[in-house]
C-alpha cells in the first residue's frame, strides 16, 4: 500500500538519537554547534518590528535575489537573470525536490553517484521514475567509464554532488571536461548539481557547472545558505537554472511551499550586505586541520578532504566489522557518533569508512579526538 | 515536454502586482496588512542569540509539537499523540503537498470541490492522479448528491475546505451526519481536511473533522499559524493524521524540506504561552462587520460570511461583466484588487461575484470601500 515501502528511519535520525540516548558527542548530522555571527543576531533584533513578516514573491525576496545575484557574479563570473533563472526555496533539499519532480517524468531514469547523500531518490521514485545508482571510483572521483554503461534512452538526468557529501571530494577542471565529452553523445542529458557546500572549498577552488559553457544550458544548480552562514535550521536554499528548466521548477515550488520564510530571508539580505564570503572556507579549513592534527594519535587513516564539513576515515587496517556496526560500537562504547559510509550506496559497498562532521566548537572536537585516541 | 502545461501565473500574483501597477489598494492575496502582536516581535528579539539557528527533529521542534498538542485538545476535546499523528510543516501548502504525494497513488482520483483554492491540484497531478472537480452549492454548502455522482472505485480520497476559502462557508452538523452516511458506502475513501482558517470563526464554532468519530480515522488535518498568528511570510504550518497515514506523510516530508524554520518555531512556541486563541476569531469578526458596514454604501450585495478573512460579493444585479473582466476593471478603473470567483472553479463557473480579503487595518478598509462607493 506505501508508495514508498523500503524507507525507514534516515540514518541522521538514528545516530543523533543514538548520541542522546548514550551522552556521546555528536559528530554524525551535519550542523555546526557553534552559535551564528553577533551581527547576524542583531540584525534579527533589528527585523522583528519590520514588515517581514508577510508572504514575500512566490520565487523569493527581491533584494536577497539581488544580492544572490552578486554571490553568483562573483562565483560563476557572469551575471544570472534573477527574474528568470532564480527561485528562492525552502533548504536546498525543497530545491532538488522541486526540480526533480518538475523535470524527470514518469519512466525515465536518473543517475545518482554513490556514496550519495539520501535526499535524491524519494522524489525521483515519486515520479515513477527510477533511480540508477553508479558507484564513483574508490578516491570518490567520477568513473565515466562506469557512468556511460548506466546510460540509457530512458535517462533524464545526472546528479552530482559538488563538494561531495560525504567524501569532501571536489571535482577539478579534468572531471568536467570527461563529462563535456560524454555529453556530446548524450545531448537531452540534463544535469542536476547540488553545490550546497559551494562556498567550504579549501586548497582547491570550488568550479560550479554554472561556468561551464557547455553544460550550463542543461544544468540546474541547487545551494543553501544553511551551509554557507551556518543556519541550518533557517532552511533558505535557492535554485538556479536556464528559464526553460526554471519555468518547470517553480510551477513545483509554487504548489509546494508557495514562498519561504520571510523574516530568514530579510536577515540574510541584510547580513549579505558585508559578508566576506571567504571567510567561510577559512573557518572550515581551520577546523579540518584542528581535527586532523588531532586525530593522528588514533588509528583512523584520514581520506583527502578538499571541501565540505565531513572527514572520511578509514578503519580498515584495525577492524573488520562493517561499518554501520563500527559506528554503533562507536558510539556505545566510545561516546562519539559518526555516520558510516556504507549507508551512502545503494548497493551497500563497505570499504571500512566512516564520516565525521568537523562543523563544532574547539572544546567539542578536541574531547572527540580524546576519546577516539582510546580506540 | 511539459509535466504541468496548464499552469499559468496565478490569480494572486496577477492580481498583486496589476494592484502595485495601478496603485491600487490590495484586496485580493490573503494576506495582513498591520504589524504583528508587539509581544511577538519581542520574543524574537529575545531569541536572537538562543540556540534556535540549527535543524529542529525532522518531525518539528519538540516544544512546539506539544503546545500544538494543547491547542489541538481544546479544539478537538481530545489527546492527539504528538509523536505518533502530528507533523510541523513548511506552511500548510506543503502539508497539503507531502499528504497527497504521499496517499495518492498513480491512477487514482481525488474530489475537490470547486470553488477551491489553487493548491490542491498539482501534486494530484504529479502524482499520475485525477482531480475531479465537483461543484459546491450556490450557496457554498456541500451537495451530496453531486459528490455521489462523482465517486469512483478509483476515487482515493476528498478534499474539503472547513472554513472556506474563498466563500467562508463552514460545514455544519448536518454537512457531516451527511458525509458519514455517504462513507457508510464509501469506507476506503480518505477525507483532507484543510481547515487553515479553523481559528476564524464567527457566530458558530468550527467543527474539525477530528472530533467526528467516524471521520477522524481516516482523515488528515492540515493548518497553519501563518493565518491564526497573522504571520503568513513565516510558513509554519501542520498536519495532524492517524499514524498509519502520517508515517507516510512522515516519509515524503523527509526529502521535501526535512525540517521547518527553527527560529520562527521557537518564537511560537513562546508566544503560545500567552496567547487568547479566541481573539483571532474576536478580531477578523470585528473586521468583516467594520468592511460590511461600509459596503452597504456601495451596489454589492454581500454574501454570509461565517469564517476565514473573506468576503463574497455579488456583483450580478448591476453587471453583465465576467468575473476576470470585472475584477481587472475594479484594480483598473476603481483601484481596488479583488480576486474573481470563477478562478476557482474548474469548469470556469461565473456566478458574478468576487472575493475581498479584510485582513487590513481600518484605514485601508475605509478607503477601498469609499472607492467602492463610485461604483
Ligand atoms: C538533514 S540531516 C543531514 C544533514 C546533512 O547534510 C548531513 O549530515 O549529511
Ligand atoms: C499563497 S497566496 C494566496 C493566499 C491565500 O490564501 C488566498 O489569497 O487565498
Amino acid at each position: 500500500m506505501s508508495k514508498l515501502p523500503h524507507l525507514t528511519t534516515s540514518i541522521f535520525t538514528i545516530m543523533s538519537k543514538m548520541a542522546v540516548d548514550h551522552n556521546a558527542i555528536n559528530l554524525s548530522q551535519g550542523f555546526p554547534n557553534f552559535p551564528i555571527d553577533e551581527r547576524m543576531a542583531d540584525i534579527i533584533m533589528d527585523l522583528a518590528k519590520a514588515d517581514v513578516h508577510q508572504y514575500t514573491p512566490m520565487a523569493g525576496y527581491p533584494p536577497l535575489m539581488e544580492k544572490i545575484g552578486v554571490l553568483t557574479l562573483k562565483s560563476y563570473n557572469r551575471v544570472i537573470n534573477q527574474n528568470t533563472e532564480l527561485l528562492i526555496t525552502a533548504g536546498a533539499t525543497e530545491a532538488i525536490f522541486a526540480a526533480l519532480q518538475a523535470l524527470v517524468r514518469s519512466g525515465d531514469e536518473v543517475l545518482i553517484l554513490d556514496p550519495s547523500y539520501d535526499c535524491y531518490e524519494t522524489p525521483i521514485l515519486l515520479s515513477n521514475a527510477k533511480p540508477v545508482r553508479v558507484s564513483l571510483n574508490e578516491d570518490y572521483t567520477p568513473n565515466f567509464e562506469r557512468i556511460a554503461q548506466h546510460i540509457s534512452h530512458k535517462t533524464r538526468l545526472l546528479i552530482l554532488n559538488n563538494p561531495h557529501n560525504p567524501s569532501g571530494k571536489m571535482w577539478q577542471e579534468n572531471d568536467f571536461i570527461q563529462l563535456e565529452n560524454l555529453l556530446e553523445s548524450y545531448p537531452n542529458l540534463l544535469i542536476l548539481s547540488d553545490e550546497v557546500y559551494e562556498y567550504i572549498a579549501f586548497e582547491n577552488q570550488h568550479i560550479s557547472v554554472n561556468t561551464r559553457k557547455k553544460l550550463r544550458d542543461k544544468s540546474i544548480i541547487t545551494s543553501s545558505f544553511g551551509k554557507t552562514l551556518h543556519l541550518t535550521g533557517w532552511k533558505i536554499g535557492y535554485v538556479i537554472a536556464p528559464e526553460h528548466l526554471m519555468k518547470e521548477i517553480k510551477k513545483v515550488h509554487q504548489f509546494l511551499v508557495f514562498s519561504v520564510n520571510s523574516l530568514s530571508q530579510a536577515a540574510i539580505n541584510l547580513y549579505l550586505d558585508s559578508f566576506e564570503i571567504e571567510s567561510v572556507s577559512k573557518l572550515y579549513q581551520s577546523k579540518r586541520d584542528f581535527f586532523a592534527n588531532l586525530m593522528k594519535d588514533t588509528p583512523f587513516e584520514l581520506l583527502p578532504c578538499d571541501g565540505t564539513y565531513f572527514q572520511v576515515a578509514s578503519y580498515k587496517h584495525f577492524s573488520k566489522e562493517n561499518d554501520l556496526d563500527f559506528t554503533k560500537r562507536l558510539v556505545t562504547e566510545f561516546g562519539v557518533a559518526t555516520i558510516p559510509l556504507s549507508i551512502f550506496y545503494g548497493d551497500g559497498t563497505d570499504l571500512k569508512r566512516i564520516r565525521f562532521c568537523f562543523a563544532k566548537d574547539d572544546e567539542t572536537i578536541t574531547k572527540a579526538a580524546e576519546r577516539l585516541q582510546k580506540l
